[in-house]
Formats: C-alpha cells, structure tokens, sequence
C-alpha cells in the first residue's frame, strides 16, 4: 500500500472570496463576504483568495475588495491574497496590505483573447510591471493559468507545450507559484500526469498549485493522482464548492475546500481542517447566493 | 507518463435497473424499466443487473422482474443479471433466463443483521444451495459484498480481513465474481488500496468488481486508483446515477454509468459506449423517478 506519509502535506487555497464570488450571478454584501473570510481563517484554511484590485473591475461582485480587506480579522499564520489587474490596482492592494498578489493569464490564445481581451504575448506584458513591482515591494507573485488543460473557446486541447512556455515566460519575471486551471473541469488524472511529467522539469512541484473543477466529477482523483504521483501538494480550492460553472449555469465548477480537505484526510493526510466550521461558512453564505451549495459534504447529514 | 495500453479494458456492470430502483422512492413502471434496459443494451453496455426473483421481495420497486425479463429485447453480447434471494427466486430467474445470478451478503455483522435479518454465517450459509443449484444449471454467480469498506449501522470501519473471510466461503461455494460495495460512500483510494493488497492474493483482478457510490465525491479517484494500480477493470455504475444513497435522501449514491465511462475514455481507455444514448436513457427516467439525475454528465449541456 501506497505510504502517504512520505508525500508533503496538502496546503489549500481557499479561493471562494475571489474567484468564488466572481462567477456567482448574486453580488454577495461586503459584510458577509468579511464573515465568510474570517470563518474560513478559523477553520484551519492557511491561505485565502480573498478579493480583486484593478481599473478593468472583473464586475459588481468584487467592487468591495478595499472595504473587505480592511474589515477582515487578520489572523496569525494566514495569508491573504488578492487579484491585480493593473499597476493602479497593485496599489490599492498595497494599501490593503495584502500578502501575495495574483495575476492571471492563460496559455490558450482563444481565452486570452476573449477573457483578457488580448493576444497571449501582450496579456503576459501587461503583468511584467506588477509582478516586478510586488517582488520590490517583497511580495511573492502567484500566477493563475487559466483554461491550462482544455480551453472553453479553443476547440481543441491546450497543449502541456504551450502551458509550459506560458509559465517560463513567467517564471523569467519573477513570479513563484502558479495554479493551473482546469477551467472547463473535464481534465483527467492522465492529462494532469501529462502536463506534470513536462512543468516539473521546469519548477519545484511546491510551486503548482492546481485548480480543479469538479464539473465532471474528476477533481478528486485529479488531485490525488497529482499528490501521490508527482508529490505536488498545493491546491486551490472554494469552501462549499461556490462560484459553479462559468460556462454552464448549475453545473458545479470549483472542488469544494471541505471535499478536497476530506479527501486527502480519508487518504492518510492529517489534514487540520474543522469541517463543521467549513460547513457552516459555506452554510452562511446560501441566502445570498440564491441556490444550494454543490459541494457533496454539504448535502450529507452527520450525526 | 502512465501507459494505460498495458491496462485491461474497464468493464462496466449497469446497475440502475436493479440496485438503482430498488432505492428509489417511486416505483418505476414495468414498461419504463424495459424502455430503459433495452436502451442501455443499445448504448454499449456489456452487463446489466435487471432485476430480483424472490419470496422475501425488496419492495414494490422489483415486483416485476419476471414482466421485465419477458419483455426485454435481448441483445446479443449483452448479458442480463439478476438478485436472487432465495431457492424459489432462483427458480424464477432460471425461468427468465438470466445470465448470471446475483447474491448478497455482507462482512458487517451490524449490516447483515439489519439489512439480511441473521448473522453473517446464517446469510452465507443461504446463499449455498442458490449458488450450487446456479453452477449445476450452468449459470456463474455473483455476490455483491454490502459495507465492504464503512458500514451505515457499525461503528467503525469494515476491515479487509473481514471482507477476505466473506469472499473465502463464497469462493470455496463456487461464487465466480465479487462485488465490493462502499455502500456508506466515503471510502477513498487509499481504502480501495488497503482491501486489494488483501483481496488480490486470494482472487484475481478480473473476479473483483467495485461498487462505489459518489456520496463524498471520491468514486472516481478509486475506480481510476484500481485500475491504474492495481489493473481491476471491473465496476458497477448505475445510468444517471439512479438509487440515490439509501442512507441520506437526497444525496448522490451509485456513481453513474456516463461518469465513470468518461472517465475512463479521459484517462485514455478506449471506451465504446453511447454518451448521448446513455444521457437519454436516464433522462426518460426523470418524469417516473420524481427528481432530476445526480450525474455530472446529465447536468452538462453538451453542443
């Protein structure tokens, strides 16, 4: 049997207040959001996506992020991470004294052009003078890359290739994580091994992270398969499993925190996680956002 | 990267129509349960489990399993089975023609006494004279092993010595194929790993069937963990997702056909089956069954 405690421990970024929010229909009121974050710090999550900043707003849901990061509890041992889209939004994140900044790209040209509203090469420009300025201001630079196994606009696969050129590029500028996101939530443990056996050659697997959407029920074994093959142990993930599908209305999109964190619990990894914490941040944020949560341990009644 | 060419070709074993609808709240109408059968036969799938002969009946959901068998189109290739609960069932069934006979049993003594109505020994020892009255009449049998990794009504965990004694006494009955069900749906890979190390060296990988129901979300990772590891290709999935789980209304049990066959065929296993003929099988269900199908696939608007 498979000795699990030779793999490094899973680490999870909770990515509900962002991204989460983000692809929600509702606009979730700044004083829930705040909640929401400071019950996830205390439910043992060590590291939280917690708002945007930029000029190109990604829309009415994130508009607040000043006003939640500087309403949320700051708890000892958690990093707090936000989004930048631009050098005016590094500043407001600088103000809002955030941990680490994320930028966001993609390796598929469809994505970028329709998403990013840019060529690949040019969406990668734009995030040089952020990513540079963080680093002098030491704070570390995530990179999240989208639609990183199949491309909702592309028609066919994005190629482990072009992900890897996506992420040299990047690492050229200094950014030291990055989450590969499998957008359309189809990727398969053998598509993960693909792109794993080609981005591990490049950097250390405690610099992916990778971001799955559980749409077609894979994300579990995804991110076992990532673990316990390629001993990467960094995974994003959103507390109920909040922010759906953006390409398909009521399918589910983001893992859910609780089910990643049962996971790799049930598989051997002491995860120090409070579900029934987790349960009920998630819980707290149904009247706001209109529908249930698709997470599984939400809907199952323990005793 | 995982060669899967050297992997066996994952068998599916369809469900839906016995297991499926015996946890079911509605009572399906026999020509529904007929139009659906004869759909999964022509969507690719090899086996399928299509009803229950017996005095001690599981309920209204499978009175009709001789009406069933009477009616279906056999398909060539394609081999009908069936839950046979006692010597007058097994007269039933051979007067329908099944292809293979199904028992079950349990290694949880809580579970057999509840579900069962006796001890572990006293349900084995019932299952003799069906299994050596099949085997005389030419036909192979089958024992679905409930609770083989958690029980709903034991306290704690089912252990694989526990599950290895249960398949001893089937073997040296003359039980041909075990099925092993994580009826409580929360087992994971690393579960799956602990109960094959065990079985394997008693059976071979071609007599073990796994049974998983998606209740936390983990079917998937432990049917792809036993077939990459340990090359078990064989697995029970239900259409849709029917049944439900037993134990929590309203939440996912059986791991549905479409899913797990995707899964498959994303992990490169040259799976021939339906996708469109299986979706529109389980969706002529819906009106009969009362709720839409937990399945991710139902849920995906495919263009």
């Amino acid at each position: 049997m498979l000795d699990v405690t030779t793999l490094p421990l899973p680490r999870l970024t909770e990515v509900g207040p962002r991204d989460g929010f983000q692809n929600e229909t509702a606009v979730v009121p700044t004083e829930a959001k705040v909640e929401f974050i400071d019950a996830l710090s205390g439910s043992g999550v060590r590291e939280i996506s917690a708002g945007a900043f930029g000029a190109q707003l990604l829309g009415p849901q994130l508009a607040d992020s000043t006003e939640v990061f500087e309403n949320i509890r700051r708890k000892e041992g958690v990093q707090y991470l936000a989004l930048v889209l631009d050098e005016a939004g590094l500043d407001a994140a600088l103000e809002a004294e955030v941990d680490k900044v994320e930028v966001l790209c993609s390796p598929s040209e469809a994505y970028s052009q329709k998403v990013l509203d840019a060529p690949i090469a040019q969406t990668l420009e734009r995030l040089r003078p952020i990513v540079n300025r963080a680093w002098k201001e030491r704070l570390p630079s995530r990179a999240g890359v989208a639609a990183a196994f199949q491309c909702p606009y592309q028609g066919t696969g994005v190629k482990p290739e072009a992900v890897v050129a996506v992420v040299d590029r990047l690492r050229a500028m200094g950014v030291a994580e990055f989450s590969l996101c499998d957008t359309v939530g189809s990727a398969s443990p053998q598509e993960v091994r693909a792109l794993l056996d080609l981005l591990l050659k490049r950097v250390g697997p405690e610099q992916v992270f990778l971001h799955f959407h559980d749409t077609y029920g894979m994300a579990l074994a995804n991110a076992l398969a990532a673990w316990t093959e390629y001993g990467v142990a960094g995974f994003d993930a959103s507390c109920g499993g909040v922010g759906g599908c953006p390409y398909a209305p009521g399918v589910g999109g983001n893992v859910a925190t609780e089910d990643l964190a049962f996971a790799f619990l049930a598989s051997g990894a002491p995860m120090s996680v409070d579900f029934q914490k987790l349960r009920l941040a998630g819980k707290a944020l149904v009247p706001h956002l209109g529908h249930s949560l698709p997470s599984h341990l939400s809907k199952i009644e323990f005793r």
